[in-house]
C-alpha cells in the first residue's frame, strides 16, 4: 500500500518530522510517498499562505496519482486544498484537521486544540464547524508562537504548548487535546506523558485513516462536488491537452 | 493486532456475513474476534431493542478486553450502546453509523442513507446529527423490510435497496449511499456496480477504522464523559468486587 | 389520574424523596405510583449505569401500564431509557431533563443546569442539543460529587449547589438554575430562597407536565419512531408470547 | 386555579371557540379566566398584525394580573407577544406554538404543522427554530385560507386540513400534525379520528401546561430578560405613575 | 434619492444624534428623511419597550412610503418591528443590528457586541442567531447603563463602552466591537481610535446599506412573508378603508 | 470612489459583462475599476478552478490596493479567495454569494440560488451555511448547463433559468430568486419581469454593498483572522522585500 504524504509547505524539515511521523505509525507493508511543495510558503499561517501552497499542492496529488496512491494526506492542520485536491483524485484524500477531529470524537466526548497563531483560530473554528465538530470542540487555544517557531527547541514551544494542554484539561473541561499544528507532532507523547490527558497528533490520525480507507474499495466519489475538473484553458486539465 | 467485532442481536447469521465482511476486509495480520451477544433481541429495531441488547453487549466488551483487544467494533448501524462501552473499554469503540459517515464525508460532499423500516429513519438522523453530519447527509430512506428479512434473498430486499440507491442518486443529490444496516453489508460492491454511485458498508468502515485507531497509541480518554463506571451496587463494577 | 413515577436506580431513600417531591406538587385527584427499579445501580452516574438500569426500566413501564398510568415519569436527569420508555408505553412519557429545560425556556431566556459529577458535563450538554435547548442553556456545572452524596447532609452537598447557583447567576448570566440531578429536588425552594435566583427541580416540573398531557386526549404517537417494539425473540414483545 | 386566556384578535367567535375547549381540557377546579382584546385585528395573519395586537394584550395580561392569574395563555399560534408579556407578568406565560411543539417532541419525534396562510410558514419555522424545535418539524403546510374561514364550515377548511394531515403522514414522515391556528382547536378530535394520527391542538397543549406550571411555585424570572419593563414616559410603566 | 430613518422611541436628542451620523455618512445626493415616533417609550429596553413603539413605528414607514422612501432605517439596535415594517413598506427596510452584524462579518471574522443593560443580552444573542451571525458573534457585553445614560457625558458611559470594547479584543479574541445602541453612534471613531479596534455603529452600517439597497431595483418581496397585510377590521388597513 | 472589481476567471466577456452591469448600478461619481486574472480558468466550476484563480486574484487585489481602492468586488458566485483577500486588503473585500445573500434576506423571508452545474450545489449549501444563511435559502437549483454557456443565447439557458425560477418560487416556496453565477447578471431584469418573482444579481448587490462599506470610514479588521499575511519565503510578502 501507497500512502502519499505531502506537506504543502516548502519546509524540508517539517517534511522531516512529518515523515518519520508517518512511518513510525505506519503498518509494516505500507510505502509512505513524501513530498515538499517545492515554491510554496515556507509555513502555512492564514489564507493566504494557503491559497498560494495549493496550485503546487494539485501538482503534487496529480503526480502521486501517476506515480500510484491508495490514499492521499494533506500533512498541513488547515487542510489547505482539500476539497480541490478531492476533485483531482480518486484515492481518497484526508486531512489532518478532519482526521483528528474525527479521532477525537470517537476517543473523547470533548476535546480543545492547541495551534500555534491567533489567527488561525477562527479559521480552526470554521473547519470545526465545516466538519460537524463545532459543538465537542470546547476551544482553540494558541501559543501566540509562529509555525516555524514550532520546531525550534531553544524557543520555549514545547512548554507553552503543555501549558495550553494543562489549560484545556483544566479550564476547558476538555478530554482530548489535538494538536492543531503538524509541526508538533513529535511532541505528542511527551505530551500526554507530561499532562496525563490524550494528546492527538493529526499526522498519526491521518496517515492511519488514509490506510483504512485504502483497504476498502472505495474510492472518492466522481458523482458530485468532487467530479474531476473539467477540461479548460487555464484550468488544471486545458482543454488542448 | 485484535479486533473485537460484536454483533449486538442474536442472529448467528448474521454474525457470520458480518465476520466474512471483516475478514476479507481486513489486515492480513489482524485477528477478528467476532461475538454474537446471546439472548439478546434477534434483530435490533428501534429503542427497546437496543436497550435490551446493550447489558449482554457491555460483558462482550469487558470480556474481549479481558482476552486482549485493541479496539472494538459495535456491528449494528444504530450504533447501540456506543457511550457506554466506551466507558467500560480502554481500546477505542467504533460504531458502523459514526464510522460509515466519517468515511462518507471524506468521500463526498453530501450522502443519503438506504435502511430497514422507518421507524429507523429518526433514530438514524437523530445520529446524524449527534455526530455532526446532519448538513451532510441528504436523507435517510427506508425499504421498509424488517433487518432479517434483508437476508432473505427471495424476499427481494436486494432489489428494495437498489431502488432506493438509485432514487439517493438521482432525487437527493447524493453523491454516496451509506447502507443503514449491517445485514446489508454483503450487498455493497453489488450495489456500487449495478448503480453506479459509492456505496459504503458499515461494517467495512468500522473495521478499517478500528484498524486504524488500534494502530495509534491513542486510548479513549478516561477524563470525562468515558471515564470507568463507579464501582456500586447494580452496576458494571459492583463495589464488592 | 395516574401518574406513574419510576426511580431507575435502585436506591429506596432517592425513590422516597422523589415521592414526596412528587406528591406535594401533584393535584389532589392524582394518585402517584412510585416505583423503584430493583436490581439497577444505586445510582445513575454515566452511560454504563444507564444501560444497566433501561431493561429494568421498560419492565417497569409495561408493568405500569397493566396496572393503569396515565403518564409516566422517569425520575433521573439523564433521562435513561427515554426513548425506548415511549415505544413500550401508550401514555406520555417524561423525562427529568426534558421537563425541567422546557420549563426553564418558559419562565426564561437562559438557564444553567447544576448537577453532580464532571462526567455528565456532557451527558447533559447532548440532551441539551438533542432537546434544542443547546442555545438557551448557558453552561452545565458540576459540583464533584457523587449522587448519592447529595443526600448527605453532612457532605456539604447543599452549600456546594448553592455556590454553583451564585456562579451560574453571576458568571453565567443565567436567568434560573435547572437542578440536573433527581436528589436535589428537596433543595429547590431552600436554594430558590438563599440566592433569589429561580431554581428549578426535575421532578417537579416533570410530574406537573405529566398530570398536564394526561389530562390531554393525547397519546404517544405509533405511527414511527415510537412504535411498540416488534415482537421477536430476545425483545420485550417474544413472538411467541 | 385561574388561568388567564387571551385572545389577541378582536373576534369573540374564535374567543369563544377557545374557551370551550380550553374549559373542556381543564380541570374541575380552573377557573379559565377568558379575554379578547378588543381593538385588535380580528385575525392574526403576519407581522403587522401581530404587532397591532400586542399593546392591547399587554394591557390584558396586566388587568388579568391584577384580577390575580396562575398562568396566562396566548391564544394565538403565531405567539404574538410572548416575550414582552412574560416580562409584564410574575405568573408564566404560554404560548399556542411552543406548547403545542414541546408536547409533540414528547409524543412523537417527528411532527409537521399545519397552519392557514402561506405567509405563516415562514413566521412558524422560525418559531420552530427558536424553540429548538427546527429538527424535529419535518414541514409546516399551509391551506391556503384566511384565518376567519376555518371557521366557516361551508368553506372546506376542514378537508383542507385533513389533506394536509394525509400529506404530512405520508409524505413528509410526520409521527403528530399540529395545528397552526387557534381556530382550528375544535376539529382536533375529529381529525385524529379520520387521519389516525395524533393530531395536536395548541389550545389543549397550552391550557394544560399552563395548569401545570401554575401548579409549581415557580415564576418567571425577573433576573434578565423578562425582568419588569423599566419605567418611563411612553412605557408601560409611565415614570409619574 | 430619500432614506427614511426612524427613531422608534421618542426622545428627541436621540434622533438628533441618529440624524448627524446619518447626514455625516450619507453620499451628497441622499435625503435623510428622520422622523421619531411621538408617543413611543423615551427609549426601548426589553420587549415590552419594542412591542409599544411598533404600531407607531408602522405609521411612520406607512407616512414614509406615502412622502416617498427609497429605503426605510429602523434606528434601534433591538430592530423593532423589522418584519411588520417590511409587510407595510415596498422599499427595503434595514434594522441596525442586521446591519452592522452583516458589515461585521465581512470586516472581520469574530465580533463582539457592547451593549447597555444586561437585559439586552439575550435579546441581541437571539437576533444574531435570527440572522445567521451566532457563530460569528463571540459575545454580548453590557455596560449596565440605561439607554439614556448614554448621552449623559457625565455618566462615565464613555469610559465603560471603552473598556468593555478592551476586554472584548483582549477576552472574547473580537477582532470588530458592534455598538449595540443606538445612542452609542457618535462615539464610534474616538472608540476605534482608543482602542485600535475596528469599531462599528450601526447607524452608519445601516444608512450606507440602506442606499445601497436604493440603489438597485429590488424592492422587498411580496410573495410571501412580506406581503402587504391584509385589509381587516383593526389591522393596518381596514376593510373600510 | 473606486471600487475594484476582479473577474478571477480569464474569460473577457464576462469581465465585460460584470463591467456594465457594474457601471450600470453603481452611483454617478464611482470609478468602476474592472479586472480579469489573465492566465485564471476560464471559468470557475469547482474547488480546483477557484484554487488556481486565487494566486492571480490576489495579485490583483494587491495591484488595486496599491492603484487605490475603496473597496474590492470578487465577481464570482463561489467567491473564491474571499478569505485570503481580505487579509491582503485594507479596503473592504466583497464577495458576490455574500452580498446577495445578505441582500435576500433583508428583501425576503426565503430564498433558492438558481446556478449553472450541479456539482456546484454543495459548494453553494456549505457557502450559505458559512455565512449562517443555511436557514434562509430553500434550495439551490442547477439548470446543468456549464458557465460559459449562459453567454450563449442560442443555448437555452435563458429559458433554463426561468424555468428554475419559476420552480423555486412554485415548489420551493422561495420569495426571492438568487442568480447564483456572474455570467447571469444581466439576465436579472427579465427575470423578475418574466416570473414574478424579486430575482436578485450578485454584481448588482455586491458593487452596491461594496459603496456602501466605502463610504464608513471601515476597513477590514487587521486584529486577526484577517491580518496581513506575514512575509515569509514562497509567501505573498517574501521577507527579502
Amino acid at each position: 500500500m501507497r500512502i502519499h504524504v505531502v506537506n504543502p509547505n516548502a519546509t524540508a524539515s517539517m517534511t522531516a518530522q512529518i515523515g518519520r511521523v508517518a512511518r513510525r505509525v505506519a503498518r509494516p507493508g505500507t510505502e509512505i510517498d513524501l513530498a515538499t511543495v517545492a515554491g510554496a510558503p515556507v509555513s502555512i499561517e492564514g489564507y493566504a499562505d494557503e491559497a498560494l501552497s495549493v496550485p503546487g499542492l494539485l501538482a503534487a496529488i496529480r503526480a502521486a496519482e501517476v506515480r500510484g496512491a491508495d490514499a492521499h494526506v494533506i500533512a498541513c492542520f488547515d487542510d489547505p486544498g482539500l476539497d480541490a485536491a478531492r476533485e483531482v483524485a480518486a484515492a481518497p484524500v484526508i486531512g489532518l484537521c478532519q482526521a483528528a477531529m474525527q479521532a477525537a470524537t470517537i476517543l473523547s466526548a470533548r476535546f480543545s486544540v492547541v495551534t500555534t497563531l491567533p489567527r488561525s483560530v477562527p479559521i480552526i473554528e470554521d473547519l470545526a464547524d465545516r466538519y460537524g465538530m463545532g459543538r465537542r470542540c470546547r476551544r482553540v487555544r494558541a501559543i501566540d508562537l509562529p509555525v516555524l517557531a514550532v520546531e525550534d527547541a531553544a524557543g520555549g514551544a514545547h512548554e507553552l504548548i503543555a501549558a495550553a494542554t494543562r489549560a484545556a484539561r483544566d479550564e476547558d473541561g476538555a478530554e482530548a487535546v489535538v494538536l492543531g499544528c503538524a509541526g508538533m507532532a513529535e511532541l505528542c507523547d511527551r505530551l500526554t506523558a507530561e499532562t496525563g490527558i490524550l494528546v492527538i497528533d493529526g499526522v498519526t490520525a491521518a496517515v492511519t485513516l488514509a490506510e483504512a480507507l485504502a483497504a476498502t474499495t472505495y474510492r472518492t466519489s466522481k458523482a458530485g462536488a468532487y467530479a474531476a475538473p473539467r477540461p479548460k484553458a487555464g484550468g488544471l486539465f486545458p482543454e488542448a491537452a
